[in-house]
């Protein structure tokens, strides 16, 4: 768990961050990172981790970058268990603009 | 528990559906219930219950009505704590319009 939480916040090569298990303030930083390269990002949540997706973007938007627009969406991932079960699952897209 | 599985889901008077901790397919009926009076319907969730919030949006496009049309948008309360202490939380607002 320390381990993982040292770790940087996992973002993909468009810049997108993906939401997981860390504290909210972890990919936080990872967003206001990812903004000193680009106008625009891309926070994606799948599950539980949907309101900690909110949470990232509402402490950023309230502490950080008040001027930011975001445009979210939602859909449903297709995911296959261990046990070759497939699942269903809610994902959130929320998309951040300065 | 049981007693709380059993009471209908709460809705406002503006027929907002409030998501709280009972079971996802109860805000699903209460969604389909609602939609038989209206074209469209709001639900609304905060902190933890965001997730939910978007199961329930999703099994309903997914399974009972697929045309169905929505807009999502995020934001935060601030809410008092039994302390008098003001904290801050982060809701959902997912309009389902058919």
């Amino acid at each position: 768990m320390t381990e993982n939480q040292k770790a940087p916040a996992k973002r993909a090569d468009d810049g997108t961050i993906f939401i997981g298990k860390k504290p909210t303030m972890s990919y936080v930083l990872a967003a206001i990172t990812q903004f000193g390269n680009s106008d625009e990002i891309r926070i994606r949540a799948r599950g539980r981790s949907i309101s900690t997706a909110v949470d990232v973007a509402e402490v950023l938007r309230g502490r950080f970058m008040k001027d930011v627009k975001n445009t979210v969406s939602i859909g449903t991932d297709e995911v296959t268990d261990k046990d070759n079960r497939k699942l269903r699952v809610s994902t959130i897209n929320i998309s951040m603009k300065k």
